[in-house]
């Protein structure tokens, strides 16, 4: 008798199955749909999340509390003033009809130039205007640097990590991301040992990344580690990306060493732009230097195969370009920078100051870019810790909020903090660990703002800690 | 103010990113799970429907109701006897120790020599023993036949469509099939122009796929179709599937015209088995025969990478294979055949003269296979028709079953009927296709208990519909 | 014996497979290469293909021939002088620190609030800013909005097409695109009913694209067309992608109607920018508007995965899109456009003239956008025809181009118009149509170099058809 | 004017990547081919190669060399008799009908019921006949498991390995696999603490497979490694495999120990099978038994993701499944197979004996199953050594095949060594392993025979390495 069920299973069994794949072209009668799934199952669901933080802030506002955005990457956005200078050779660079029009696939041929020189002259890695190619800033390039690679080939990234570099290889590859670790307990430095097994234990890495100075750590790299590195990426055929875009903002003493000056002959692409450092966010530009292309054929083929793809949208922006050779070379750019970097120097060491003070955290002073990432210790945070929130309706919300199934500690802890005292920090489980902390920027431009901004984060830490 | 949303969007972002495609990682904490997902969304849920059916079934018998299975293919399960000489044959071959060992991945030599020679003395498709693989069942040779396909390279198929082809082409290319209609209202005849249709607009189409005689409908292809059918997948470079595993059980005055006469010089895999014809299905033991192997490079690869699979597995059962000349050329076997293909027919011709009394039905008289299958006119059925369901506990079951979203008309006719009457049929919509109505097989053994059932059917059909 | 055999393949079997994989993991001892493979087989070789044209190109300059580039689609490399005004108000937004920074990931707020009210007050679909993601461009759009689409999901588009969009919809599908007729033998008008078809009998077709005013043809579509447009994407709940960067290009006395006017109630999505129109295409800032993402939750979340993706990248181009609606609104605006346009409509016409009395070519008037699309008519090209080209090392050059394998007929024609006569056009073929023919750019700017690149163009094509 | 080239690449582009994607379409007139790529780039070549050894072979015979085939894996080619008893019980159950029908989808129920008590009295992990599934063989079983997984799920296996495993990991994966290392200077133990390396430093490894006794090294794992490689399992969430095909074939005074006594809760699978114990391979006949399937609910899809693959084909050989019972209860069936494994001990210990005393091999006595897998020690090995081979025309042919690039050093020592003695081993980096060596087979059953071919072959091993 048995067997008789057999059929039956088997008819039932293809329209079920097609039910799963495409649930909603059977649903018919039940709403008006596209006739066919547009996006892969689990796919369009992140926008929806985004209206809570927005929601909360905007609730507090209302009630008269102003926001700290210690959230924010952009430093126009927290009040840099672009220098009348370096406006100035913009305006008139837009009084030449040739910033309009559009520029070569690899970008305008006399800044990809300028480039050059800089990289050569340091006596590393040698490269021509055709190991260069521009994109719409370093979100672009990151897009379809992973984007261009096999599903099957994976890149191993430093954790912590900037979240556009994970999203673009969990994307890519649509499976998890190998991560090394940096480590808290030695002002977040490498960890070269892990790097190597993860390297040696998983034939899918084709490449290794680091971002230097780091995001969001704030570390810098020394030679001896970038040299050994380079040393994994040399013995097993690796190709390393770099994410250099902060790799003139570093302070407290230290230099940063750009990967081109330990490369060697081992294929790289490292990536710089202008967004953090004229800083010009806005005007979506960066580009990548490729080391070694001519080294290895299939590290030869990937680079064309990105370079297909800028083709077919033409070319990035022209005028940010077209004047970047003239800003770099102006005689104020170099005491602007340094005027910048010192201030970020001390904001850096203030907010050091305070944080470090608190046992329960683990804070490392950093040495460059304008990020710090600061870990609670091991279990400190829980799922019951609260701080009193004082206006009800964005005590409810926030409530609401915290209280569903995969909120981590860390958000928890996030979202209370800014509906306690209008300070906005990024829960560090984010940026792909699963350490609990947060990161904050360095771009507050008041000193005074920036005391009172970390003793009260100091001081609600411990509030929060100890409830 | 907006801009300073957008970088905590990003964190968030690909948090949400990854509980989206990894949920159950992130839920550690709730019940132990597997690290990774093993399956794609939305596999793995097929088998638990399958459990309904049984349960109205099993409660029935258990309130002392008879089920009819009218939808088992199984000739034997359906009573039929292997004659004595058949099994004596395969029983003195289990005697020699070479029946036992693996054989050639292709199959038994002397089997493949002895098709070969059966196909070839027709006088169309030449073959070699090269061009026959044998696999465990047809099924086997479906799933390696459409899992060796590109993904993008799509087969049409008919509608209504014995469902292993439909489940293995939508698996293959994880996307709903392109299928050409049967027609109803012409005794199933296939609709060449929309054939033809498909094939123009659909460039992904690289072969055409036909059951002859076919099932679920026991239609007969006349020869001018197949020469059609070949003229399409001429000029367009197209491959022809042919399922003929019925090749031999055709009634009702009409003759079978095999793919290898009307062929030419046009691709093509013919499948065929013993299953339904000795009858052995437990034998597990089909193949299929290459046409035309050599005039095209590109299925000749795709012929290797099939090979290739099977290879995988070493080989496919000996022992049936080795007995199957023997069969086939014992003197019994003719007269063997054409005793049960005339029951088939007396069968098909009582099924046919009850149900196309009924004018809410569209019937055509079948000429081959052993299913019938039947549309109820369009729109007749409904999502609130009724019978009367005597035993309370399979009642309230019943209802429990057809009153959920997804279930189509004849499905919730389909499971009344069972509960009602103890006669178990099939949903046509199970065949791939937007028909509403069943399928029963034309395999009972007795005349009255044929004439019984159908007759009762016939009645329930009409209270049915009127209710 | 021959089951011998098995055992042996199989074992060969695994080691040969990988080779075919992997290949180059195993030449390691030959040179130096990634562990990996980096990319999929066959990809990252388009580059090389493209040095050709130049090489020729520079040959010609070097031996003193002017080249004319009628193949650019880029106004301001044609010469065309952006307006004193528009240059200063640009200028002054550089003065401004927020133009510098990073803007809302969907756009400046108060851009999109401009573009809401011009297309909301034409009565048609309405929208608000939430509607409204700006892009790098359009290019940068296109890729993300087929990118975002699941491989299955496919989008019908016009023949011959602008590359850009074929190329992102191969991309995104990995397989042949579905392409519908535009008539060159009735005023390049799309065939519908060829549409329909497409639509009727392939179920993987879940989008139309049209491009209005079309590239590369000129075409502008009657409002019947669209309606009927948008009545099969209507019926077949599909959606729809009108680029519409053209929109505001149209002369000889048509109006262009934009998709809003038209689209009902169907899912949409348009997009336009300002490359052409400023002209600023070295601005890379282009938009989409989203019309109808209400109606459906499987669109709604796949306009919510592309603005994830644009996320990723934090925002698009700030200086452009706070320009924009202070251009617009300019009170020389119009004249401005006014002026361009009617010189393009006169230089169409001057083009139209010379081309149109070749009887062997089929030529529309254009009445929008500035690209004019000819064919030849059937047959009429072949692998042998030449005009003579003068320099021996040019020809010897070209020569050795036009000779290789998979040369299409018009690729060899525009190589060896080129050669003889320094004008550049581009192959019809290239286009995704299978018409062999050439597309030319309407942006001369002088009235008598017009005359003679057409009347020389015309009189070498008789030549070279007659050779 | 190099921005000119930009539009003329992206023309070209379009052409050229079509080009690379669907090569032939484009050649159309050069010969007739199928009107899209069939199978994917690669696909489909590795049938080609396997002539080779066949012809090698079969020119040997023809000039009168005797060929002994110590590649095989078939007992019954080897020239075991299969005893009367268990012939007369499966020619007995051929006489009854329900032998010749379709079983159930997860095979006869008394079957599993009979299966399920062996398992469940060792005290172990305990199932029902629903933790047990039929197939057409271990092949089938494999093809099934490995291809239920999602693409990101892998496998991490032994080094050497049975090909049918790694290759049915690499289909699935389309991706190199992660292996750990049998310790051939240990007894070919497993080197647990590189097995935890790869599980802890790949996030994609999903389970752990393991054959138990071994293929190809006969390796039998003790109680304390399968607790630890179980524990491994445990604490990383992954489920395991274990190939038990051989747990009864055991010698030399060792134990198997089953993974049912050790595996605790962790989710598993065993895969076991008649092939080689009765044996009947021709029967393609074997099942998993699932272990702690209710543990998981990922792990639960899975199996039935498994167990629908297995419905679309409706169920696995009957008659096979009906006799096994009946088999391993007969009163004969112990001293049957205890007399076939004392012969394998025998051979095995004169095999070892003879390859033991070369100081060039690494070799180690077998303890089950009856292969025997043996290295070279490292570097012995190269690309220039030979052996005289008599026959011109067979030393021609080999000559051809080993000089070819891509020939591993022990592929050319298997082609020399058979050629010159008519013995036919198989390589062992064909075992998905980078170790030089050879394995055979230990079904010799002439002791005489033995002793000469495993002095003959280590009499030429010292001349091949002298050479």
């Amino acid at each position: 008798m048995g067997r008789a069920y057999g059929f039956f299973y088997l008819f039932q069994a293809v329209w079920r199955f097609m039910q799963l794949l495409f649930a909603e072209s059977i649903l018919f009668w039940r709403f008006k749909i596209m006739r066919i799934e547009l996006v892969p199952r689990g796919a369009g669901e992140l926008v929806y999340e985004i209206r809570n933080i927005v929601n909360v802030a905007e609730k507090l506002q209302k009630h008269g509390v102003k926001i700290n955005w210690e959230n924010i990457g952009d430093p126009i956005a927290k009040g840099e003033h672009v220098p009348g200078w370096m406006k100035e050779i913009v305006a008139n660079a837009v009084m030449e009809d040739s910033t309009w029009g559009y520029c070569h696939t690899r970008g305008v041929l006399a800044t990809r130039e300028f480039i050059c020189e800089m990289t050569n002259r340091r006596g590393g890695a040698q490269i021509t205007p055709d190991d260069i190619i521009f994109f719409n800033g370093l979100g672009d390039a990151i897009a379809k640097i992973y984007g261009c690679l096999r599903t099957g080939a994976r890149v191993l990234m430093p954790s912590p990590c900037y979240t556009t570099h994970t999203m673009a290889e969990i994307y890519h590859a649509q499976s998890a991301p190998s991560l090394f670790r940096l480590k808290p307990e030695d002002r977040w430095y490498p960890d070269i040992d892990e790097m190597r097994n993860y390297v040696r234990y998983n034939p899918n890495i084709g490449a290794i990344m680091i971002i230097n100075p780091d995001n969001p750590t704030g570390m810098v790299y020394k030679r001896e580690m970038l040299e050994q590195i380079v040393e994994v990426a040399r013995q097993n055929n690796l190709f390393i990306i770099a994410d250099e875009v902060y790799t003139n903002i570093v302070y407290n003493g230290e230099t940063v060493v750009p990967l081109c000056d330990v490369i060697g002959d081992v294929p790289a692409i490292s990536l710089k732009g202008i967004s953090k450092e004229l800083p010009w966010p806005g005007s979506r530009c960066g580009w990548i230097e490729v080391y070694n292309s001519d080294k290895d054929e299939n590290f030869r083929k990937y680079v064309n195969l990105i370079l297909s793809g800028k083709m077919n949208e033409v070319c990035s922006t022209t005028l940010p370009q077209t004047v970047f050779p003239t800003i770099m070379q102006h005689p104020e750019y170099g005491n602007y920078l340094a005027e910048r970097i010192s201030r970020y120097e001390q904001m850096s060491n203030i907010t050091y100051d305070y944080l470090s003070k608190l046992p329960s955290l683990q804070v490392n002073r950093t040495n460059g870019a304008f990020y710090m990432a600061v870990a609670f210790k091991d279990g400190l945070l829980n799922h019951s810790q609260t701080v009193p929130i004082e206006n009800r309706e964005v005590r409810e919300l926030v409530n609401g909020l915290i209280n569903q199934p995969g909120v981590t500690p860390d958000k928890r802890f996030v979202y209370q903090i800014l509906a306690a005292t209008g300070i906005c920090v990024v829960p560090l489980s984010s940026f792909s660990t699963s350490l609990q902390g947060f990161r904050v920027t360095l771009l507050e431009k008041d000193e005074h703002e920036c005391r009172r901004i970390y003793s009260t984060l100091a001081e609600k830490i411990e509030e929060y800690l100890a409830s």
